[in-house]
């Protein structure tokens, strides 16, 4: 019988995983991982536990329960030839782009602004910004990069995408390593960050990038917080270069209470909740690849361990 | 010639009406009201100054520059024969789609609660809505309120709309006199009021009927501070039976410094701001219509005064 474990540090997740996956593979056995349990065919995994790997004699493939993977890839127990396979979309797309709408209409309307003129008792109104005024960057085009920066387009907003290798995506603008990441960045009035965390994006928004991005312009981090210098983003913050972040991920989590960000007038933050996986929506993808690799047959979201996504 | 006399308070936006007029239809005499003038044709007004109706000997049609009259209609020199246009859309659905849509993403995504943890530096995951979980009511399906709900349906929310009269729209559940207002309110989460000020709906959300919006329900009023009686809002609002509401339009604009609207913890304002009249988009209108009159065709946008609107 194939056995599939569960190993999420959360039990309410951890249940719903269970309970989704048995559903819709009843031949299957579908367990929460344990100290002592039987060694499985396949896993499903934020974080594995310490001891989780020293059991697993038979492990076929590790699907990630999130997009990112660069955790994954520091577990110091990992062994070195384990498919790895992250979660593609899932729900979390849709997830995504209310967030960062949300953010973008603060910017066009006006509604930092409006809120002080509030606090203030005053009554004056502001210029707002038509949606083509607005052009918005999405560093990352990935699964989530690519659906978010086609939603924005959809809305009727300028859209410029940055990836590695070279892209088309209707609508969007498209700049890759060709182009350079300053052409890409000195026309984001938004700029989105969507890219996974690799050696190559670590602390790459320092004070130099970030300086390549218009003046005003408003930075939202739905990625990593190791792709930018914290130290760099306080900096520019403070000095109005930017007008300000949004951040749903930071560097360490959660968040130190004595780190800067909390109390920083021009930083909005949230608890890396832009997009929350969907035990159930996930597992019928996972579902649907553990079924097509027993066929013997490819799957995508498969991780290159040296790209690092 | 054509005489069109543009009698608008703004110098700024009387000189855009004035310039898109008159490019539209250069055969036309377009200028600025002013003491003395020569009286016109076809007039655009929010709201005309003293004087300006006692030398109007040959005025065939008024255009609102906004989408609402009420205001027009208690004008005291108003000649009770003058047909009046109100502006249909003209830019303004989209911004107010915008406008209300931020505020539906700020309940859905508990944008003030996770404000108000960052405010306490604390990291906590909370339970956002899907889009699925969020009904939308929109009170008044005139051309901006259909327009609003249309948009809220092709979003995926729920969305069920009130009209004095029985509507179709395609998505939307539609409710009206035969349904009675009740039955529209206790399914709305968010609702977001788009009627005219008429006799009918003056006062209309009174302490009874904010009662019947379920426990915790949003309200956002972008048509006229008249139709809310304050002291019941801020009752609602104070007990928690409201979660809150969002602004644009009171009984007093300005509104006044010392109103407890500005400083309650529950109430969000804007100066009446959600959706401004474009005198580019909407002069292409009024031009339309004007030729229309000339040549004796019916144009739509025409105000009954009995109705109100």
């Amino acid at each position: 019988m194939l056995r599939i474990s569960i190993a999420h540090p959360e039990a309410e997740a951890r249940e719903r995983w269970c309970a989704a996956l048995s559903q819709l593979l009843p031949a299957a056995s579908v367990e929460g991982w344990r100290p002592g349990a039987e060694p499985a065919d396949y896993a499903v995994s934020w974080y594995p536990e310490p001891g989780f790997f020293g059991g697993q004699t038979r492990l076929r493939a590790l699907f990630s329960a999130g997009a990112g993977v660069d955790h994954l890839l520091r577990h110091p127990d990992l062994p070195s030839a384990l498919p790895i396979v992250r979660l593609e979309d899932a729900g979390m797309a849709e997830q995504m782009v209310e967030y960062c709408l949300h953010e973008v209409l603060r910017v066009q309307r006006r509604v930092n602004d409006y809120e002080a003129l509030q606090r203030e008792r005053r009554w004056e109104e502001l210029r707002s910004l038509r949606r083509e005024e607005l052009p918005i960057g999405v560093f990352g085009l990935g699964v989530l990069g690519e659906q978010v920066a086609r939603a924005f387009a959809a809305l009727g907003y300028p859209v410029r995408g940055f990836s590695r290798s070279p892209k088309a995506i209707d609508g969007v603008e498209c700049f890759d390593d060709r182009h350079g990441l300053r052409a890409f960045l000195e026309g984001c009035r938004v700029l989105v960050l969507l890219a996974p965390l690799t050696p190559d994006t670590r602390d790459l928004f320092d004070a130099e990038r970030l300086g390549w991005l218009p003046q005003g312009a408003w930075l939202v981090n739905v990625a990593r917080g190791g792709l930018v210098v914290d130290e760099a983003l306080l900096a520019a913050a403070d000095s109005g270069r930017l007008a300000g972040a949004t951040l749903d991920v930071f560097r360490e989590e959660p968040l130190p209470a004595a780190h800067p960000f909390w109390g920083h007038p021009r930083i909005r933050m949230t608890p890396h909740v832009s997009a929350v996986t969907l035990p159930e929506v996930s597992a019928r993808q996972v579902a649907a690849k553990i079924e097509a690799l027993e066929r013997g047959e490819p799957v995508s979201g498969l991780v290159d361990r040296r790209r690092g996504y």
